[in-house]
This record gives structure tokens, C-alpha cells and sequence, in this order.
């Protein structure tokens, strides 16, 4: 194949594009643990999740068989708003790197939520609205998931309540003006609108939120209200579903041209984009017709994969939901407040946390300021803005690019450009003046939130 | 041609992609009158322009013949990284509006300076490096043509002086980090840093600055440091000639489809947005090849088009640049400072200006509330969160595509996108809380401004 024929971006036509999500589970071998009652640590069934989840989202949830699932036609529809995302061939960034490397990025921040949230986003507001329900609530702690859900549910108009972590929401009055643009209705958590945010509160006055404790307020605020369901825009293996498109197209883009990446790149906060740009390459590997390596970039501030347990957790801090098995670092961890670059999640999806144990995968950590100089290079070289969560990802393409330049090797390297750093120039004017410090946990400090894990169940 | 083919989105491939810019100087039968010299009101020579702009800028700005200029190789390939720019066909907003009209947009926000500003900024900053100067300065007011010249400056390593308006610099510490993040220095203006800034705050201390006050200090730094130039967003005839990329490509994607647009649509403030999307479609009518209406749309509180007085004036507050033949407010004149909508510059594209006077194109002026109205309803329906400025143009539409309801005629309407609204979510959040209210000027108010015209040369 001509390289010089690979365009600096690959569009994919209509016609070219996914029509089915790839569910890699079905091609697991070991299947990722069930979702279990955090009481009779028996595994939730579809009756257990329906006060919380829509039916066809439980449905989805817990299929662990069906390979390719038909992507509804009104969510097609959706998609060509703002799909298919670009593949870009980083030209710039290798000739700057002067290495023989080939890079590729899946931008998926060409859309208002400023991310690749919006995939899942449209499609649990459609099956909700599908069930006849009245709105969906959620938390959102960035901000990006909280967007796209209210662009969404604006979409097919639906209501939706969107519990945002409060330090975000005070830091970050333009996310919340956007949500509420997109007729969301946004409170700070935790509130007194709830019995665990009025617990959380009493119990700590000065919180200013996690992610943990909004997902809490959510739950509850859609178990007691006829018409509501709660919707999650990571972790769940739904979600990683829905994030196949990112993939697909992903790969559908690259086998145009005869590419064959030889390393894959995604952050990792909770998995929903990694989960999705890795998870047709991950079933070719599953199934055993070709190798890819794949690497999962987490911060050090938050190092689930890297030094978390393997171990069933609570998703969320206040305790009430079902328990997943994950890699977590504790239900109770809170990274440093003086971590900027997002991914601040304690636990991981089920799917990446089964596919990192079984060694389908590598995992690394990486520290802020690393990060922000690689997201700095990128925009200067590449002219987009990085989320700082994406950032993890370009850092380490960089430093893989960086080896090949050392040995020669014209790898293909693809990584996920999961959005853009348009709401994070708060982290980015620390950075640019100076004033931006790393904070690894100790041990110690880790030794807290595992000590706390909940009774396992039997294997 | 068969309506069902046209995608929501058409991209051009690489190859479509045009290689010249086109001059519409070059088919107009009236030209643009020539900048003058304010002292002798004599036309301005490129020697006399010379210690101002770039020398083959200064060619581009004089020369009103050349029909077809090749775009650089260089400028090419920094196109690819972020264009083409979609033309969107959006079908979801026709369904909404339950209109027969078809509706098509070009989006030119997606790239990091949020808007088509990156179009002339590379050109700009590419021939400042080719004559070998050191670096440019430019003014910015809401922020866009400042980021989208510091990342043109970043790519080609040249050094970025930004003269921010004060109450911007203030109110949108966002967009400063961003051009913080390009490698750019931005100073508040007026600043003390300059003659001219030092007289207007000695004049006007409590003033909060001004589009034409900023324009006024960054050509004062450019003439006074050896190796720098002046460089300039909108207005100049260089810009509309590099802003053709826009039209062109609309033009390219529309004829692949066989669509033939009926109304022609767009925001107009110094005019680098309108004068670069209907330049090949005003090339036609001024031919006498096809008729198409062609709408430019300003905001009722700085109505330069419906209000102005078309004369030689100012395009600096301060007085030092040389005059154009415009329409103006005068260069005194500043809209009031709760209009929120972008687009608050005195004056008007000459190029325009002297094709709004020779009937070739309409003019209307909208209140800012009801711009805003658009603007949500449009990102709800549409997905895309817009500029305030660009959503002057997509109220038009919108009243366009009403009226072809009524009539039920199916009329291809064509607008231009301009740009993301990223930054400006305090405009949002007042019209979100209701307090956004509409300022259009008296008469009285007006006649302040146009008493102040210069003298004018003898015809």
C-alpha cells in the first residue's frame, strides 16, 4: 500500500460506517464477574437492576453472548450529526518527533460535549425514551458525560437531572451553562435533595464532592422517582458497548489503507473509551487471529490497573449500589484535590479489569506534569486543544514514538484523542504558569481505601 | 439528483479540496476604493504599507485583478490538519421546523481557534516567516482570530504579540490561556506598553477597551520593533481572499450534489467570514452566470450595513492606520457594553461594502435576544453548541426557512457556521438566567459617530 496515499484525516462515508456494536464479550473467554447485591452477594438479575437501569440497557448489561448488536436506526441517525469521527494520521507530530513511527489518533472531540461520552449518551436516552419514561438523572464530574447526556436527552426530549460533583461545579460554571443551554437541570453534589447527600453531608460539612457521591444522589433520586432511571456513562459493560463505534470505525478507517496497528493507546479512567477503541482489535486477539499490543494510561494520582486489587467494590461512595468486580483502589478513594487531569474514578470496568488480569493488556501510570507538557506539544504541533484526560494517551503514544525513533521502527501506532481541553483551561493555566505539582499516593495512603473493600463472595 | 444521497455531512477528500483561493476583486466592475493616506488622502502605496504588513500581503491586498491565487504548499498542508470543514446538511433542523426548505451549513468550528479565523491566520503568519521577520502582532476582541494566529504561530515557530480588549481579557481568562498555551504573549488593552495606549488611558482612564483602541497598539509595536508586522483578522481584502477557501469548498460540495443554493446567509462583523463564503457564488452573479440572494447579517447594536454611512474612515480607534471605504458607524463609535453577540466592530469589509452599495447583496440587522433564541433552539436540535456570532446567521435561516413553510417552497438555503460557543458562556448564562436584554442604538446615539468621519478625498 502507498503511504502516500493516507490522508491527514480518514472520514469514513454513511455507508462505510458501523451498523452493529461489537460486544467483546462475547469472544471472552473468562467473562467479566456479574454485577452482585451487596447483600446477599448473589448476582444481580434483570428484576434486581430494573428499579435502576431501562430493560434493554439491562438486557444489554448483562449479554454476555451476542457478538454484534443491531445500533437502532434513530441512533444511526444521531451518529451522522457528529460521526463518523476522523482517524488522523499525525503528520505533524511525527515529523516534529523525527520518528519512523506511523501515528494515528481517533479524535472523538468534534461534537458540543466536547468527547466521545455523547456515543453512549444517545443511545441510554433512547432506550429510555423507548420504555415511555419521563427523564434519566445522572452524575457528571468534568462535565463531559453530564454534555452529552443533556445534549441527548435536548435530542428526544427527555428530562434530565444531572448531579455534578460540586468542586466542578464551581470550578466550572461554563460546563454547567452548557448543560443547562441543553436544558438539563444541574445541582452540586452532595446536596440536601437527598438522604445520602444529607448523610454525606453531616458527615463531612465541607465535601466538595466526588464522583462516588454523585453517582449515590443519582441512583436514589431515579429509584424514587415514577419515570426516572439512572444512567452511567462508564464502567458498565453497556457502555463499552456502545463505545465499540469508536473502535469500529476505528478499524474500518485503517483497513481502507492496509494498516495494521501494532500498538493500541487509550486512557483509562472508568474504561468507556479505552473499552471502545480497543475492543474490535481486542476480539482478533481473543479469538486468537492476530496480536496487538495494548496499552491502558491511567494517572499516578489514581492508579486503579497499576496498584489497585482485583476485588468486587461499590461503584459508588455512598454505598448503594450493586458490586462490580474491578480493579479499585476503594469505594472511599479520593485522588489529590491537586490532581487536574481528570480520570479521578476509584474503580475500573469489569470487562478491561477481566481482560487486564487474563494479560490481554499492559497497564501504566503517569504523572501530571508529564502529561500537560505532552497535551502543551500536541496542541503546538497538532493545533488541537487536548482534554487532559486524552493527554494521558498522547503521552505515551510520544514516549512509544520515542523508543521506535531509537530503534528504527516504523511501528503503527494508534491512540484514542478521546476529546478536547476546552473546559480545562483552569489545569492548563496552572500548568502554563508554573504552578502544577504531581501527587502520587503512598502505600500508605492506598492501604486506606483497600482495607475497606466489602465481604467478597465465594469464587 | 436523488435527495436521499445527500449526506448529513459532505467532505470534501484531498484531492477536491481547492488549490487556489479566488479573488472576487478580479470580477467585481466597481473595485474596492484603495486604502488611503489619512494626512495626504492619497492611495497608499505598498512601499508606503510596507513597514506595516507583510510585502507579498501587501501585493495580495493591492492586486484587484488576479482572479485565481495558488495557495502555498506549506498552507495546503496545514489546511489537511483541520479542514476540509464539513458542509452539514441539517436535516434535523428542517424536521424540527417542519419547513420544505433544504438547509445547509458550513461549520468552521471545528479546529481549536473555534472558528474560520485559522483560514487567514496561516496565510498571515506563513508569509511573515517566509519574508523572514521575527514575529506578528495583531489586536483580539472576543479571542478567536487571537488563538486561531498564535497556533499558526506555534506550527511555524514565529513569535505572537496579542493586544486583547480589556473587558475580553477579563472576562474570558479562558481564551487567554489558550493563546498562553500556543506559545503567544497577550497584553490587556489599552495597555501602558504603547504611545498610543498610554494617551487613551490618560484620556479615558476607567476605559475597558475597544476592538479599534487594540488595533491602534499592536500596529504601533509592529512598526516599532524591527522584524515584526501587523496582521489583521477581517476587513482587509487579503483576508476575504484567503477566507474564499470557505466558499470555494461550499461550492464543491454542493455541486458534487447537483444542489444549487436559492439564499446565501451570513454573519458579518468586519466581513472575513461573509466575503469568504459567498466570494465564488458572488463571482458568478457579478459574471452574470447565476443569480443567488445573498444575506449579510449584523447585529441591530452595531449596524454598520443598515445604519452606516458608506465613506472613508478609520479602522483604528487611535488614528494612526490609513482609511478605507466602508461602511461605518465611525470609528468612534463602540456598541453598548451589554451586547453580547460578537461582531462589534465600526466599520465593513471595503470588498463588501462596495458590493452592498452596487445592490449585489442585502443587509439585516437582529437583536441580540432573539440571536440567542436561535442559537439554543439550534444546539438542542442540531447538536452544536454555536458562537454568538455565527448565530446571527442561523436566526436568518431560520426566519428564511419559516417563510419557505408558508409558501411551502423548497428553497436551498446556505449558511455559514462560523464558529463554537465555547467561550462565551456568560453571554449564554445571562440569556439562560433571563437577563439578557437588546440595545439598539438611537439615532441621536448614532449621529455622535458618523459627525466624526475624516475628511474625505475628492472622488
Amino acid at each position: 500500500m502507498n503511504e502516500q496515499k493516507i490522508p491527514y484525516k480518514i472520514y469514513l462515508s454513511e455507508e462505510e460506517m458501523p451498523r452493529n456494536w461489537y460486544n467483546v464479550r462475547a469472544d471472552m473467554k473468562v467473562k467479566p464477574a456479574p454485577l452482585v447485591n451487596p447483600g446477599t452477594l448473589q448476582p444481580m438479575t434483570a428484576a434486581d437492576l430494573a428499579p435502576v437501569f431501562c430493560d434493554e440497557l439491562i438486557a444489554q448489561e448483562l449479554d454476555n453472548d451476542t457478538r454484534e448488536v443491531p445500533i437502532p436506526e434513530e441512533i444511526l441517525g444521531f451518529y451522522k450529526m457528529y460521526r463518523p469521527s476522523p482517524l488522523v494520521r499525525a503528520y505533524c507530530l511525527e515529523e516534529k518527533l523525527q520518528t519512523p513511527a506511523h501515528i494515528y489518533y481517533k479524535f472523538e472531540g468534534n461534537n458540543t460535549s466536547g468527547s466521545h461520552k455523547l456515543n453512549s449518551a444517545i443511545a441510554q436516552a433512547y432506550y429510555a425514551k423507548k420504555q415511555g419514561l419521563k427523564g434519566v438523572t445522572t452524575e457528571t464530574g468534568a462535565g463531559q458525560w453530564g454534555t452529552a447526556l443533556s445534549m441527548a436527552c435536548a435530542y428526544l426530549g427527555l428530562d434530565c437531572k444531572v448531579y455534578m460533583v460540586k468542586v466542578s461545579y464551581e470550578q466550572k460554571p461554563f460546563r454547567r451553562e452548557v448543560m443547562r443551554t441543553y436544558g438539563a437541570s444541574v445541582t452540586p453534589s452532595p446536596s440536601m435533595e437527598t438522604a445520602v447527600g444529607r448523610k454525606i453531608l453531616a458527615e463531612h460539612p465541607g465535601t466538595t464532592g466526588s464522583l462516588g457521591c454523585a453517582i449515590s444522589e443519582a441512583v436514589e433520586v431515579a429509584t424514587s422517582n415514577p419515570g426516572y432511571r439512572y444512567v452511567l456513562g462508564s464502567v458498565l459493560n453497556q457502555v463499552l458497548l456502545h463505545q465499540s463505534v469508536i473502535g469500529l470505525e476505528t478499524k474500518i478507517a485503517l483497513d481502507k489503507y492496509g494498516v495494521i496497528p501494532d500498538i493500541i493507546i487509550g486512557c483509562a479512567g472508568g474504561g468507556s473509551n479505552l473499552g471502545g477503541l480497543i475492543s474490535p482489535f481486542m476480539g482478533e486477539k481473543l479469538r486468537g487471529e492476530r496480536d496487538y499490543r495494548i496499552i491502558a494510561v491511567e494517572p499516578a494520582s489514581c492508579p486503579s490497573f497499576t496498584r489497585g486489587k482485583f476485588a468486587y467494590d461499590f461503584c459508588d461512595t455512598g454505598m448503594i449500589c450493586p458490586l462490580a468486580k474491578m480493579y479499585t483502589l476503594g469505594a472511599g478513594f479520593i485522588p489529590s484535590p491537586n490532581h487536574a487531569g481528570g480520570l479521578r474514578f476509584h474503580g475500573m470496568s469489569p470487562v478491561l479489569s477481566q481482560l487486564y488480569h487474563d494479560g490481554y493488556m499492559e497497564a501504566v501510570a503517569v504523572e501530571q506534569t508529564a502529561v500537560f507538557e505532552a497535551a502543551e506539544f500536541f496542541a503546538r504541533t497538532e493545533g488541537i486543544l487536548p482534554a487532559p484526560e486524552s493527554s494521558h494517551a498522547i503521552k505515551v503514544a510520544i514516549d512509544e514514538a520515542k523508543k521506535c525513533k531509537e530503534t528504527g521502527e516504523a511501528k503503527n501506532i494508534v491512540f484514542g484523542l478521546t476529546g478536547t481541553g476546552y473546559f480545562d483551561l483552569v489545569a492548563y493555566e496552572q500548568f502554563n504558569n508554573g504552578a502544577m505539582t504531581d501527587h502520587i499516593p503512598t502505600d500508605e495512603e492506598l492501604a486506606v481505601g483497600l482495607a475497606a473493600l466489602p465481604p467478597q463472595p465465594k469464587a
